[in-house]
């Protein structure tokens, strides 16, 4: 009697969370006139094999369906956006802006911040080489989470340029083609022993003390970062960003700039992570499209930690969860001879768009004035002995009148244009 | 490069007009006072095992996953439900009004209407075994498809009680054991050849002719029927539901009323189909918890057509969906020299709640200017050389102004004020 392992019941107020952080996602990246988009949650494993990186194919939900095909519950968006730019490329102006909100599939060890099933926002630029683009995606990210009532106090995003390290990698002598290897490296930096960090770069021929003088002082390519920092300064946005050349993402197809947004006391996993793609569309598409590409993703499990742990972006997400599942009119039914009227005028205020409730069945008078209050109703409507009359209260200040219930329509409808302009 | 058979990729007019029927379910559902919920898209195999009956369980997409475990990607919301009530049904007052909206995967042919990934929304009542939540659910199933600007002219409920089978069976001396096996036969009237049919029907020792008769002349049920019309009636709903005895629904768990949705042309398959389940949360919690439960689900593919082939709702869908894409205002930027100043008030505007687009690198102003109109922008800012000016043009009315760039905020801010107001 319970879900899987790593999967989760959302009863209506988990719903309730659940849908504030999607309505923020959605409201902020409208703003930066980002457009919706999905894709299959069921995706061919090929589309992952060899595009994502080891570490995501051990972890796929992937099996064999009833017509023989090897398929895999999505473990990222990244290759099903890059699938259908490949394919439909042509239909859209360019640069394309799209963003997406949906369940994301992992099987991996149970751990904090880690679900095997979660949701994600991706919002990714297609079609603009320029560090402009970069610019405004690390600028949604941010912003994606300053609607959530967050400063730069409460988070911070590290941003490096993968290129340093190839740069790097290929003047200290390192194989060009195993720069991904040393990708893998870095990217487990503070997540394994330093020994095993050390055996692994001797094993592509890098010295480990190269690296750790890089990481120190990565001054060579403090020209790409004050450039960088700049451009967020013309938006005021500069302080939320700090470079860091441990970043460099555990994907493979990343190709540029690559960034994470963490929580400032550093408790928490990754909050989000995204980069610069450029080749995986051409690879996707077997050559056939080559267009440059960036996004980022963020989850909703450290999201929703980092919500909880801070009182006013909890407050903020509190007080917008109790506005939004308000009623607006609760029908009291005192006398049961009066249901097939209350009935009638239910139907009417339901097609004017108002949330209505009533008892379903016979109840004390009190007891539905109480699920009244509970459900947050802004006017209670009785039906009973005043009949043809109805009696209406407003349940914020209390008081009452009697309106005829032909007239009652127009009462409802001035009292909620009147609240709404209040 | 294409998605599996039968799952569908949702590029932007597929995720609007996806997004627009989600919206117009959540808000129906919302006048209805339901509140939404959801489970996990993967649950055990056994859930679906016993309770779902054959049919479902042949086309389940299900698999082994990494730790041994027999699970299934969901094929229908009911049993989760079942699930969670059973769990958690003291922490809510009865009855509970719950609607869910999300995605459910069958392996099956392909066929018009029925896809392997599809998404419903699902509305069920729990905790009240008398008629009116039978009516408030038909009722809401009705309202739903209406806020699509359908109209008694474009669907109707077909509806029945499903123990007016049983009791048929019983006093024509079927096996009452076996009264799922009537409800299998009576469910594929119509799909399936007469003579099998009957041949099915000798095999549960029901003479053929008794359920020809029936279903010609159900008029010893008439009493019910009568008084479900009545309450129906009290809303002015009863144009919209007929009585047919070939309704009884493929799954095994129903209990009571059943109805589906059809298009009045019988053109298509059901929109929807819902029913009384009042044993199955029972079943699920081991006799651990009773609670009387009814629900219905509508499926996004079959709704879909019927809104392409109806031009009301046609229109409706596309004049919803072109609203809810416009930007505020769209940011030309006429010298390169102002880039910096127009990010830093693009900023300021989007911290405002506006939606701003803007180019990311540099193009010429009519292009912009032509950017602006396809994105639906109401106001153009231009940055140029009327700086510290900024040149306002309103793009339905194609008046200008020029604003000194410190006043602007406020302008724009009135002028949206006026718009909204207008």
């Amino acid at each position: 009697m319970q879900p899987l392992p790593g999967f989760r019941d959302f009863r209506p107020d988990d719903c309730a969370a659940r849908n504030y952080i999607f309505a923020r996602w959605r409201d902020v990246a409208g703003r930066y006139g980002f457009v919706e988009w999905d894709g299959p949650l069921l995706e061919p494993t090929d589309l992952y094999r060899k595009k994502s990186g080891p570490e995501i194919i051990d972890q796929l939900f992937n099996f064999i369906d009833k017509g023989e095909r090897e398929v895999a519950l999505r473990p990222e968006l990244t290759p099903t956006l890059a699938r259908v730019i490949a394919a439909h490329e042509r239909e859209f102006k360019k640069p394309l802006k799209w963003f997406s909100i949906g369940p994301f599939f992992r099987y991996e060890k149970q751990q904090r911040g880690r679900l095997r099933e979660h949701f994600q926002l991706n919002c990714d630029i297609i079609g603009e080489k320029k560090i402009d683009a970069d610019v405004e995606l690390v600028c949604l990210a941010i912003d994606v989470l300053r609607s959530f009532g967050f400063t730069e106090n409460d988070f911070f995003v590290r941003l490096n340029e993968r290129l340093a390290w190839a740069d790097y990698f290929a003047k200290k002598g390192g194989d060009v083609l195993r720069v991904n290897d040393l990708y893998h490296v870095i990217d487990k930096i503070g997540r394994q022993p330093r020994e095993i960090t050390e055996a692994t770069l001797e094993g592509l021929n890098m010295n480990p003390q190269d690296v750790w003088n890089f990481i120190e002082d990565p001054s060579w390519y403090s020209g790409f970062f004050a450039g960088f920092k700049n451009l967020l300064a013309e938006r005021g946005m500069d302080r939320f960003v700090e470079f860091d050349p441990t970043i460099v993402r555990g994907l493979d197809y990343y190709t540029g700039i690559v960034f994470e947004v963490f929580d400032r006391r550093k408790k928490l996993r990754a909050i989000a992570g995204g980069g610069r793609y450029d080749n995986l569309i051409e690879q996707l598409s077997d050559g056939a499209i080559s267009m440059p590409a960036l996004g980022f993703a963020m989850g909703d499990v450290v999201l929703g930690e980092l919500i909880n742990e801070a009182a006013a972006a909890r407050d903020q997400m509190q007080k917008a969860i109790a506005a939004g599942r308000k009623i607006d009119v609760y029908i009291v039914i005192a006398k049961e001879q009066r249901r097939a009227d209350a009935l009638a005028q239910i139907q009417q205020l339901r097609d004017r768009g108002y949330r209505v409730d009533y008892p379903l069945t016979a109840e004390k008078v009190g007891k539905q004035f109480q699920t009244a209050e509970d459900l947050g109703a802004s006017l209670a409507l009785l039906y009973g002995d005043e009949w043809p009359q109805v009696k209406v209260k407003n349940l914020a200040t209390r008081e009452e009148s009697l309106i005829a219930h032909q007239a009652l329509l127009d009462s409802v409808a001035k009292f909620f244009n009147v609240s709404a302009s209040a």
